[in-house]
């Protein structure tokens, strides 16, 4: 048993004062108001903030005006700038004593690439912190003013990537679990196939999807639709990534779902 | 299909100006400095602040010289605050006109309890809307410096709650996904039931689990260790709700997994 007494063991963010140090820092889902104090607090100090195009304008304002503003802007898909890059450009700056603020949209730990971070900064001793942020899920619910989780409906709340790099995961049947609620990250530009995927588990075509893109910004959108027409809904009303597409798994899915994985056991 | 183009007709806060209106706002996790800035903003607006016994000290000085500070102490498990009278209270606010925030700890969404509230408002066309905030599972991460997902490890995070209701679920021998990681919220009190269920579902005695409570706060405790120990170590190291557990099912518990389906369909 490891007992974790001082949380300054794992990020150890005030104790080197002689080197610089990595704030992974969670810029929210869109509006700057939905940033945290220690969020802002982060920004303000920072001698370098490191940030992607999901990042808002005003967001980086906040900004102290010693800071240096150094644009990383990894596409989805694209390689202009590797992780890898990103996490050895992050370093460097650190190791030349700077305060470093890595601003990440919405939460740092879902979905934000944190892993390969946290490794280069601890590989070169330096140190490195979350400062959680709200995610876009969160941000979607919001937005919609309807709760991720509710009682005897979606006794549980799941994130899921469908950026397609698991289409053909044989572990995707095994996805839908009855009685939660599905926040599905950057997913638009692969609907046709995640479409299928869904109907292949047993959600019924005519389930309620709710897609939000660019949740709690000035560009945010929404479409409500039933699953059957989603692909069709979002290409009409232009949605794009940054989106949640949002759903729930009924109870009585339970059958289906047994009777689909008995099936693929004995396929 | 159904295009909401307009945020206002499903949260319309700012479309009734003549009555009163309900703010349900994300405390966060427990540290005062993870409110976000519109959290602090409707705490400074506020006529009267609805809190419970989660929420900090700290949070409801944000509050305004003007605004009334009403404690609902719901415990888990204690009847003297019901939800049904919670609404009541909130809502009867709102109808004199005043501008109401229910502070609940973390977010608002994420077993919140806010469907009754909001149902509650909406029945007597009152205005609300939903603030989101940090959910305790991503302070847990934050202060371990340790994301919820990672490629290729944890390709998706769940969210669930470990109340008790739902101990005798039929549902429950299909909710570990292998590729996930899990976040248990307010689990603690009932930790040999959880650590029976989850060794039933093929979790492995010696997979790490990790317990952070009060994440973020003063008095945040971690614990460490393996599965088969969580009781003890739990107990002796004197963790209490509120809690979050942590674990991720690897990748390689598929056959297990699709064992005990297989299993359990022919029981």
């Amino acid at each position: 048993m490891t007992l974790i007494a001082d949380p300054s063991r794992l990020s150890p963010a005030d104790a080197c004062p002689v080197t610089g140090r990595i704030s992974l820092v969670g810029a929210g889902p869109g509006a700057v108001d939905l940033l945290t104090l220690r969020a802002v607090q982060r920004l303000t100090e920072a001698d370098v903030v490191f940030y992607d195009r999901l990042v808002d304008p005003e967001v980086l304002a906040l900004a102290g005006p010693q800071a240096e503003l150094r644009y990383v802007g990894k596409d989805v898909g694209a390689n202009a700038w590797p992780q890898a890059r990103i996490s050895t450009e992050i370093t460097a700056a650190a190791l030349m004593g700077k305060r470093v603020v890595r601003l990440k949209s919405g939460d740092p730990s879902i979905f934000g690439r944190a892993a390969e971070e946290i490794e280069a900064a601890r590989q070169c001793d330096i140190p490195i912190e979350i400062v959680p942020g709200v995610t876009a899920a969160c941000a979607a619910a919001a937005s919609l003013c309807r709760p991720l989780t509710e009682r005897g409906r979606a006794r549980q709340v799941v994130f899921a990537s469908a950026t397609g790099q698991e289409v053909n995961d044989p572990c995707l049947p095994a996805r839908l679990v009855p009685g939660s609620s599905y926040a599905l990250y950057m997913a638009v530009h692969r609907l046709e196939a995640l479409v299928q995927e869904l109907l292949t588990e047993g959600l019924a075509p005519d389930t309620t999807v709710t897609v939000v893109a660019a949740a709690s910004s000035q560009n945010e959108q929404m479409v409500e639709c039933a699953l059957s027409s989603l692909e069709r809904d979002v290409r009409r009303n232009g949605l794009t990534n940054p989106a949640i597409i949002m759903f729930t798994v009924p109870l009585h899915l339970r059958g289906a779902a047994t009777k689909a994985r008995v099936t693929s056991a004995f396929a």
